[in-house]
């Protein structure tokens, strides 16, 4: 419990940074001129592309999973998923040696679903809608006595997924602001409880599709709202804010700006072809920001967290441009 | 001089790696084990996908650009290329702060046009023919007094490009061999050299598109043949042999190997989806190799020179696969 009266403080950061560092890769963080010179801005991408199971996800599942105590293990975690976290929970749960039961929608891309098989957990399939997905957990959780592991929306998930900031931060230190995807908003709470207390000048910032703005309208209107049928390229912020997540960004996040489908592919595609890396649309949604945020982050030095690298080689969306 | 009588020595080598370490980057080697586990052997990717101009290219045409006196360097370079040569020299040549003068295919990929001219230098088009390419080349050279620096087959060229298995070599050390696109054999004969003398345990292995197998067929004939309608994606491996690198390849390589358009387009995938990491197909064509190689190579501490990431979005071959 945070001092300031959230459910995530600073030590429980810490504490995953040490209980997932043995699993997890710790990153690189990488530059690139001709992207700077491109956005107007000194850029320091943390790559989290290159992580296990190619995503962030990993942090916060890995965080969970190795927090139960043994009997509670022993029964297994479950989830629903789109996809990162599903593979991320399978990964973790393989790790320490225990079953993984994971609802996904029939829609989910085929690379996603692949990965979840090849780490061992049992897959069931619904149909994409949000109620479908929890009634199919339900039974289940029902059935097996498997521990429910949401993909963002719970301490120990968000504590994992803020051990990504504090690494870009050990790293570079002199930042003026970091920008992350925002989805549910695991990512971006964990990243503003890691550096609001160690690092209180920097701005915290999200990116969303504004396809899928339900974080923005959640923010202005003081409650969580769902997305409606988000439509956007970016297939994993398609979710809508949690009880955990909400209070966070509201406490500690500066802005959250929208981004365009053609923002997004435009900064996917920057980033591929200027530093040579695959990174998913979700993970583009952070470069795609700094532009939207314009004149605010002009020659600042800005963190980006690159989310993921699981994309779909067989439909890219490069054509839309 | 080499004292073995090849037109280039370990100490070019030496030489070119400090005449260039102020301008190339000194790449990363990356590990996957996915890609071990795929493979069968334990790979140690240099990745010059993240070098200046995004290929080891920029190594050759360096050293060149910055041996040359004075009074010839005024007047400026000029080369004929497919594309990455022709945007190192565009690039060093900016860097020594003198004109650069390139012939270049009309057919060449979109990406590397612009490349060419965003370094600034100016382009002279011609028909996709050699015969085409050197007509128009002489005539550029005649008109500027320019020195003509070729894509591979020179000395300084070969000597910048072997830079890249010197870094390989000093960060890994223990190596059973290294694989290598082979196009004009400037960064096969490089490497040779490179390695040869401080490492002569080390394998020197190249991979050929069997679509351009001109290099296996001259070996086999024991003369340079130039290859007929290359029809291959790997459109950096389309040229022949040279007067300069066929000697070396012949005293010093241990055997290249053809590869097939889908096991190169199959590990270009591969680098993709688990790397995730941008490479052109010519950069596949070694981890292609590495198949081809079979039994030999399984198990074994590899290097692999990933040569390039300059690879035109719009048209990726997936689709073959």
């Amino acid at each position: 419990m945070d001092p300031r009266g959230l459910a995530v403080s600073f030590q429980d950061v810490v504490d995953a940074a040490k209980r997932i560092e043995a699993y997890v890769h710790r990153t690189p963080v990488l530059t690139c001129k001709s992207l700077d010179r491109l956005y107007g801005a000194r850029l320091f991408f943390k790559c989290e592309n290159f992580q296990k199971i190619g995503a962030f996800k990993i942090r916060g599942a890995t965080n969970a999973v190795f927090s139960l105590h043994e009997e509670q293990a022993r029964r297994g975690v479950a989830t629903h998923s789109s996809g990162n976290h599903a593979a991320a929970l399978a990964q973790a749960a393989r790790w320490r040696g225990i079953p993984c039961y994971v609802v996904m929608p029939e829609s989910a891309p085929q690379v996603k679903k692949r990965a979840v098989e090849g780490y061992g957990a049992t897959i069931t399939y619904c149909h994409p809608t949000l109620e479908a997905r929890e009634r199919a957990l339900g039974e289940v959780v029902e059935r097996t006595g498997a521990f429910f592991i949401p993909p963002y929306d719970h301490p120990l998930v968000i504590a994992g997924q803020g051990t990504a900031a504090l690494e870009l931060w050990e790293e570079v230190k002199e930042l003026d602001a970091i920008v992350v995807p925002v989805g549910g908003g695991g990512l971006i709470s964990g990243t503003a409880i890691a550096l609001s207390s160690i690092a209180p000048g920097v701005r915290i910032l999200g990116g969303e599709p504004e396809r899928a703005d339900d974080a923005i309208r959640s923010l202005k209107l003081g409650r969580i709202v769902r997305p409606e049928n988000p439509d956007t390229i970016a297939d994993g912020l398609r979710t809508s804010l949690g009880e955990f997540t909400f209070p966070i960004i509201q406490r500690l996040v500066h802005a959250i700006y929208p981004v365009s489908e053609k923002s997004i592919v435009r900064a996917m595609r920057d980033i591929w072809e200027r530093m040579k890396i695959v990174v998913e649309p979700s993970a583009a949604v952070a470069l795609a920001a700094v532009s939207e945020a314009g004149g605010e982050l002009q020659g600042k030095r800005i963190g980006v967290i690159l989310s993921g690298g699981n994309v779909d080689l067989d439909r890219l969306p490069f054509g839309i441009l």
